[in-house]
């Protein structure tokens, strides 16, 4: 028996779509005019679907499921990367509006609601996870007023726009007893195995350190190798020791990446005297993490006994976060009822299930991505496949009511 | 006995360094109105000491000894890198002139003169050894119409200037026998050393490639590893193994770099799906490079059979210059008369005698640069081995005369 209206969540979906349309994907970061756009759009849906709707002052939209006094929040953002694709946060919102909706239409004697958020500024435009934490009460006022996007604008001028609304909205653990998120994959791991659910069993821990490197700047024709510090050959020999050492020390999820590297002066001619690349490794177990950590930096204390000075910086440290085993038992039941064993992965990105998860249970579901592109316009998902993980998620919802 | 003045040496190299003064260094640019105003000093200077001197439509200065038909050209050049140092080019043309003048002024039998040169933009801020390809013949109208310097500024714009000068000066083989250039080592091996000579056998060739790497960009958090496609990961293996292969592979002058490597896009959390870096190396030995470049270009094959497509650019090739031995015999003997065994060494720079070696033998000589620093306003020598320098050269002129 359907839970949901189909044709309605995907005609819902394709209508946010075209608010901050970018080619076949949409710019829709937060606190531009598409965003805000977006976010009253929403109220309206969930106000004429019958849930209690409003956006905060920070951009929050938050629509309570009338008449109970607990509920299974459910939601993600609508807020997009410069860019982006059409479902990143907005598939996991309009899953959560046509839930709720659907649930309300059907009556019935559950005295557990559903209620739907759409947090701000997920993919930090300004402040990664603003809206979550925010709503988490984890988010001061003197770190709003610090805060400014990367072309320099303050959050507090963008939040001036809206400063009109309610003040922020707050969780409220009496009430909302557990989160469910639903999104896209955003990598190609249910594609390559040709499943269609994952229930995600804990966001990964990132740590990321700058590593610097500082020798001497050099004629590169006219000094002997045995004389130069190159600032250039540390930190190739130090990528090249994470490539060999990583796969050995790390654990099945593990990750890491070398995305950026930068040598001075730069010249074909010069030996380089100064450089600096960037160095991250995620996985969901912390203990993991602490051990790479501890191999990693002993390595970068080893290349510094050269002639080279080399410093670490330690740039980002998020700790990994747990899925509720029973919240992801429920989204693998559903999944398994449907007719599709789920794949149990850990999320390689963050949510804002991480920060409602320090808060009460969470748990994420994630539907393919082809390709395992997003945040681009390519981003893209089957319709069955965006039906159907909405199935899904309304069984897991409807059992944990 | 002193074949030279030291205190007019000293003095004529400081009243140049003034023309163009940056700092403690000099920034006199190729076609600058610092440079051609050097330039009309010199010819000045040389009619002074009684040459035959005049500039010609692309810069090089040349002064005739007088009353000769054969004569040894003596030279460098007197444009510097932007901020540079005084002594770059500018030893080695101040050192002419003083060997000339004294020559003239000793008066004498030799029917071998003293001819000095002063060429054009050996630096390359609009083509490098302009000046000396000029001057024998090997600079066609179309390079010239071709050229532009980095900001743009056509070499011709430059040369409109100074149009009014005669035609090009070209080298008069009848005349001009042999070629001798001291300059500053710019490099640490004669300080090391504690020597005040060397005599140079060779300027090294060069080669240099743009490696280009070609994967995909994929979010660095949800691309399990294996299916990955990471250009920065086949330009770090790349690196590393020259790092581990040139010193074996090499000779003991092989020099080799990496000055300059690019990630895109350059984020820390994407896997990046572009790269590039540069990488040259040199030597003396035209077979050692042959054989270096094919096992390079080899690796840059193997690199390339992977999921990330590798290819490599030449974006230069010199070939080595060898340096005539008799002119080599005639420096190091000036040089044990003198009480300083010279050093014998290769040039890891290229020099106008490379481009004059092609066609009349040729030879240089270094004297030592302070922490071998050039290229820069901290490029020093001290007053004595710059006096010594030239009592060397001069000696060394008179043996061949």
């Amino acid at each position: 028996m359907a839970l949901i209206d189909a044709g309605r969540l995907l005609s819902d979906l394709r209508e946010l779509a075209a608010i901050g349309r970018f080619g076949t994907g949409v710019d829709r970061i937060a606190f531009s005019a598409a965003d805000i756009a977006a976010r009253r759009w929403l109220v309206g849906k969930l106000r004429a679907a019958g849930l209690d709707a409003g956006m905060d002052q920070v951009g929050n939209v938050l629509g309570r499921y009338p008449g109970v006094s607990t509920a299974i929040l459910v939601g993600s953002h609508t807020d997009t990367v410069p860019k982006g694709g059409w479902l990143d946060g907005a598939l996991g919102v309009i899953y959560a509006l046509e839930i709720a909706r659907s649930a309300i239409e059907a009556g019935g004697q559950s005295a557990v609601g559903i209620d739907v958020v759409s947090f701000q500024d997920e993919e930090g435009t300004y402040l990664p996870f603003l809206g979550s934490r925010s709503f988490c009460g984890d988010l001061g006022d003197a770190e709003i007023a610090a805060c400014r996007a990367p072309d320099g604008r303050p959050l507090s001028a963008a939040m001036a726009d809206i400063a009109v609304e309610p003040p922020p909205l707050r969780l409220d653990t009496a009430r909302q007893r557990c989160y469910l998120e639903a999104h896209i994959e955003q990598g190609p791991r249910l594609e390559a195995a040709r499943r269609r659910i994952a229930a995600v069993t804990g966001i990964v821990g990132i740590r990321r350190f700058r590593i610097r490197a500082r020798g001497q700047a050099d004629h590169a024709g006219t000094t002997p190798m045995a004389m130069r510090k190159d600032a250039g050959v540390v930190l190739f020999a130090l990528a090249a020791w994470v490539a060999d050492e990583f796969p050995r020390c790390g654990g099945p999820d593990t990750v890491w990446n070398i995305g950026n590297i930068a040598l001075r002066p730069g010249a074909a001619n010069v030996v380089p005297g100064e450089g600096e690349m960037i160095v991250e490794f995620r996985d969901p177990n912390a203990d993991l993490l602490d051990r790479l950590e501890s191999l990693f930096l002993a390595r970068v204390a080893a290349a510094a006994s050269g002639p080279v000075a080399v410093t670490s910086e330690p740039l980002l440290r998020i700790e990994p976060t747990a899925m509720a085993p029973e919240l992801q038992g429920a989204i693998a039941a559903a999944s398994a009822a449907a007719g599709e064993p789920a794949m149990l992965v850990p999320s390689g990105a963050g949510h804002d299930a991480m920060v409602l998860g320090r808060y009460i249970p969470a748990a994420m579901m994630f539907i393919p991505s082809i390709g395992g592109r997003s945040h681009d316009v390519s981003e893209n998902t089957s319709d069955a496949d965006i039906v159907f993980g909405c199935e899904v998620l309304a069984q897991a919802v409807a059992q944990l009511r």
